[in-house]
């Protein structure tokens, strides 16, 4: 099975960039002009929400597949307009009775493939044009609700005040110094602000942390550090604070023979691929937890991702295709 | 003219709470009812978005009839849909260019008074059912518009980021310290981050600082100290910010003649009421600028304002119609 992700298609748009799904095709298609046939069968997949940016838990699709999460959990998942997944996808014409895990399919796949876009700049540091995922940082989001009281900016006393945004503010930099001590990554992405008046005090403020570590020993200890300057600056200023983990994906280690038969199959057409570490959540590392699974890197000169300014140069997507295939007849085609 | 407003009545919405438009139509009812007519003619007027909640200019309505802003600006005004003031007054059936100062109207009025719950504890504390204003602190709006790169949150190492979340939470806690230094007020209601993803670093975080103190000069000197810290800030975060007055409201020191007049009018009819100088803007305050204005003030228990808790008893919501009524008398019946 062979899956591919373009960052900055929007969730339920149209794969139409060169790293989208249409790369996997692209790669059997290569191996089709070269009068290659499979001898075992080959799929390609395209998982549903995979940045969770709409119902929240990021990689649902291959969450569900694996039983990951559990579809009564996913079914009552809500987007910002309250609607929930079951609704969403009824709406949709689709049966949310159909979703949950299918160990069947599952115990049938001997190997998954993800090609994806780097986040980073490491292969361009190197002057490489694709990689091979070594690991993926052990990862979570947590949200966090501060809860004060509204009252107007220009009456209220500052010793009466209950301001929820001044203990989100100051977890906010306590956040990046604990990235700091633990070498780690913190971020604070969204933040919403209820109601939301310039001249009120808010109500409360719900914010959503990202945390992400080379192990979890140091996740656990940053988050913990986190969690702590939040509840006591929040005690501080009178503000109530409920914190807890929305999503959260242990560390992956990429099976070690897998990426051996890929890394031979690229040496053997010439195809100088470094291993990279990555701190990106893919569902390549939820699938991993179940069969072997291996993910292709290709240069992005940019380094920044999530972001518009993402790219890939059509030479490089090319490389990417070309190493993909490879892969795919190294593990369908012999 | 006498005017009243209910803070937690949604801009546009109906005026249904007892301190709302009602009491100065209860007010009227009351001079009916004694049998008074007035020798000089009794308006009342209900100004439009007072809060600014929607357009962002506080005081919107009264600014339009002084010339405070002028109609081109107020037209422009665009709402978080991006809709502006024209477009929108079209869509509700009204003439856009019906809008602006209107000089004939404003010298043909002899007095302002308007009616309002206190929006702090003041008159709670010493037991009185109303109080008369005395002066409104000088008080603005800024809008601080952070501009940093989206990028992803698991892969973007901590040197490498341009993350605006970070200075807006050092300026969130500066604007606190200001504040307690000049015995003045701060808040941050309002915060957009953009895009807004739980799992990437903000392209922007546009935010609005309210700010108000008891003298100009304390007023200007607390923003100054906002700004640089904004600025520094940013500056070592790798982020541009810009930062820009939406509105400044200068201090407003009600007609003392008038409030003579008043306090001597309720004092006849053994009302004690006490004065009082208020944090909040009204359109009271942009009027007092054009013609003699006054204010009362019905006691709020709670001491809390723009917030469900807001509340005044009936038995003090009578009182000030009563109060209101006495005011009225005394200013358009002898």
């Amino acid at each position: 099975m062979a899956g591919s992700h373009l960052d900055s298609v929007p969730d339920g748009g149209a794969f139409d960039g060169p790293l989208g799904v249409v790369s996997a095709f692209a790669a059997i298609d290569l191996l089709r002009g070269r009068g290659l046939t499979p001898v075992r069968p080959l799929g390609v997949v395209a998982f549903v929400e995979e940045e969770g940016a709409r119902f929240g838990v990021a990689c649902l699709g291959s969450r569900l597949l694996t039983g990951v999460i559990a579809p009564d959990a996913a079914r009552a998942l809500t987007d910002s307009a309250g609607l929930c997944l079951a609704d969403a996808m009824s709406g949709a014409g689709l049966d949310p009775d159909g979703i949950g895990p299918d160990p069947g399919l599952l115990a049938s796949i001997e190997a998954y493939v993800e090609l994806h876009i780097e986040q980073g700049s490491a292969l361009d540091g190197l002057g490489a044009a694709v990689g091979i995922a070594q690991s993926i940082w052990p990862h979570g989001r947590w949200r966090l609700d501060f809860t004060g009281r509204a009252d107007h900016a220009g009456t209220t006393r500052l010793a009466d005040r209950r301001d929820p945004m001044l203990p989100y503010a100051a977890t906010v930099l306590a956040a990046r110094k604990a990235a700091y001590r633990f070498g780690a990554l913190t971020t604070f992405g969204k933040v919403v602000a209820e109601p939301g008046g310039a001249n009120a005090i808010c109500t409360a403020v719900h914010a959503w942390l990202d945390a992400r570590a080379p192990d979890e020993t140091s996740l656990s200890k940053m988050v913990s550090r986190v969690i702590a300057a939040a509840e006591g600056s929040a005690t501080e200023h009178g503000v109530q604070v409920t914190i807890w983990c929305e999503s959260f994906t242990p560390v992956v280690d990429f099976d070690l023979d897998l990426r051996d038969r890929v890394a031979a199959a690229l040496a053997e057409r010439g195809i100088d691929a470094p291993v990279l570490p990555t701190g990106a959540g893919h569902d390549a590392g939820v699938l991993a937890a179940r069969l072997p699974t291996a993910m292709l890197f290709v240069r992005n000169p940019s380094g920044v991702s999530h972001s518009p300014a993402e790219h890939a140069e059509p030479a490089d997507c090319a490389a990417g295709v070309r190493a993909l295939a490879a892969v795919l007849e190294e593990l369908a085609c012999r």
